[in-house]
């Protein structure tokens, strides 16, 4: 039993016009499919990152999965690391060392060589995981501020959103279609005094529901230090307030809020560090990148033993990742807070059957064998099509098209 | 697909008279023989402690695994805090919390779990840790020093060893029998210059094998670090030379030899604290405690983020343990170092075929479905025929009939 094919197919997904620090949604999100297929014919499914390094990555390594037995996942790290010797010269993301890009292309075969696994034996991968200890995983309402509509184009059905008044229309709506039980404000984007007002009406609108924000560092200490002031007993986590681990230390030793992060936790080896520092409370897990599924159980393990917290992390992604977060999620004990997903935003998927549904804010384990999800080619081969060859994200480009001059810049605030 | 029946069979395996600081192994050292036997047929094989509170902590909680799916291994440990809550009132060790008999008792049926999953799917199960990075695992020459022979008994074949020379001539052919590349002593016994003495001449003997000592906590913070400073250069590691975290990190801070322990990081929640005050640099895992096999691939994990390196304890055992162990140690990368063994020193099993070979000091990892053994029913009975109900290992009582002024001290020295 070996993987005798490696199908790589990069696909665009219809976004909104969605607000960060550093700029604006671009009309299309990119991801990459990915299948495995085996000598016995075999199918494993994967979804990763669609960016021109992740891709560049997952087409350098795949040639070497050809002959892998798809349980042997220390070795498919060992063949990824040999594929693209110190990263291959691709880095997944500017800040990370040079071996990053081979935790995401390690991940991104792990996820079909589990998807394998489960096939194999009839059952769910979470029953390769230690098996689920939640039929369903509770998801958070992943709140944007966005323009109403795409350059040229008319208002989409969620119009603007750049008020705080806006915002809570924005979470009554996810709210009604999804019965999200919590929400976090992607923030970074207005004056902060106008963040905190949205925070404090979402609270008053909101009673019952935990709320986060996250600006992905776009704010000084001296503003994070401010708000967090503002927002203390309101918050149930300030996510990445600002960039650096001494900056989140410091931060982190001025508020009873605890802090979260996906930017400075990002590997194992920078646990250690943040733990001394006592820079976060809260590590956010993603498959994507800690190495794949199993990767994010031994950071649940971890955490858990050095008494933090696991949440999720999401990008803009497909019904492919969305499942094996589920089935992460479902397998990590102590992942005890509602995951992100971007998925309500963009309504469309490359599986058979209808999108996923949440359900009171909650999506149901599949307990098919495997992920427990199928391909249809018919729709893949649709966002395939809308994908352009040497397409990359850039917020801040596009957002100059809506205002000639914005610039980057961050911390914004 | 559910565990129906609960096998738990007591054993008693011939041991020698060997020495540690708290007293001499009796003639029999005392293990437990697990089975989970599916309602398909399927058994699963374990093996843990012999003790009395570990037999009465694994009754308790054997009923709770009926109707267990063998996958469900979360559940299998909330099954076990049910079933013993706050330990049952029994501790696996009296220096150790309450919930720690439920780590044993988990740890106990997580193994035959593994087995039963294993075999369904016709691997072994270090392909459902990830797979095996090595065929074979080396263990290291696990050295005592001995009493000639049990109360009553001629001398065994290993004779007396008591002194330095003696113990040169175990070591050598322990070397000679099984090829072991790194030497283990059992340290705390003699006076610390004696042991000092056999270190140096054993480095002597054997120029090229690791060394290591490890008096259980034998010796005070003063004479730990005299010791340590008379064999700077000579060992690979020193465990546990002291008793107590504070303790170990004022011998750690004193010499640029690595501490280990499997003293005083035994559990996921001890290893924060370990690490802030930098009382070790390397934790022996062992599945028997810290939850299992998979657990202990999280252990490994873990230390590797935190840069602590992994080596494996062992207590006195059988072949299911072993190849358990083969298993574990295949899957964890980071296992660098051989690990310990008691096996040779028994010569005993209840698996079909012969008793376990080392060639080279190293144990082919066994590729049959599971863990790969099978157990012989015949010799379980000769074994179970040995155990007396209520029998518990003492070794300071056996000793006081060689020594009748013999008393337990620790720090003995
Ligand atoms: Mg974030
Ligand atoms: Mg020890």
């Amino acid at each position: 039993m070996h993987i005798a094919e490696v199908r790589l197919t990069p696909v665009a997904i219809p976004d909104k016009p969605l607000l960060n620090c550093k700029g604006v949604h671009q009309p299309y999100a990119l991801r990459t499919i990915i299948e495995l297929i085996c000598n016995d014919g075999t199918v494993g499914l994967g979804e990763s990152y669609g960016s021109i390094k992740a891709l560049a990555g997952l087409r350098q390594a795949a040639p070497a999965l050809v002959g892998l037995d798809p349980f042997h996942l220390h070795d498919l790290h060992a063949r990824v690391l040999a594929a693209i010797p110190e990263g291959g010269g691709i880095n997944a993301k500017s800040a990370v060392a040079d071996h990053k890009v081979t935790d995401v292309v390690t991940s991104a075969f792990e996820v079909p060589c589990m998807d394998i696994q489960g096939k194999l034996l009839g059952r769910p991968v979470s029953d390769l995981l230690g098996g689920a200890v939640r039929d369903r995983v509770s998801f958070s309402a992943y709140l944007f501020f966005k323009f109403a509509g795409h350059i040229g184009q008319p208002a989409d059905e969620w119009g603007e959103v750049l008020t705080p008044d806006q915002m809570v229309e924005e979470a009554r709506r996810f709210v009604a279609l999804h019965g999200f039980k919590s929400l976090k404000l992607k923030g970074g984007v207005l004056h902060p005094d106008l963040e905190i007002e949205t925070m404090l009406k979402l609270r008053e609108a909101f009673p019952d529901h935990p709320l986060r924000i996250d600006p992905n560092g776009g704010w000084t200490v001296e503003t994070a230090k401010y708000i967090a002031s503002r927002l203390e007993g309101v918050l149930e986590y300030l996510e990445d307030p600002v960039i650096g681990m001494d900056a989140m230390a410091e931060v982190a030793a001025a508020t009873s809020i605890p802090l979260a992060t996906n930017m400075i936790v990002l590997e194992f080896d920078q646990i250690a560090e943040a733990y001394r520092k006592r820079a976060v409370k809260i590590v956010l897990s993603d498959h994507h990148y800690w190495g794949g599924m199993r990767a994010a159980t031994h950071l649940g393990r971890l955490c858990q033993a050095l008494e933090l917290g696991v949440s999720m992390h999401s990008n803009s992604h497909l019904g492919i990742t969305l499942t094996a977060m589920a089935h992460v999620a479902a397998a990590t004990p102590n992942l005890s807070y509602d995951c992100d997903t971007h998925y309500p935003w963009t309504g469309i998927d490359v599986l058979e059957g209808d999108v996923f549904a949440f359900r009171d804010g909650a999506l149901a384990v599949p307990k098919g064998p495997g992920l427990g999800v199928v391909l249809d080619q018919a729709k893949v081969a649709k966002l395939a099509g809308l994908y352009e060859a040497g397409a990359e994200r850039d917020d801040t480009a596009y957002m100059k098209k809506f205002d000639p001059h914005y610039e980057r810049r961050v911390p914004r605030w």
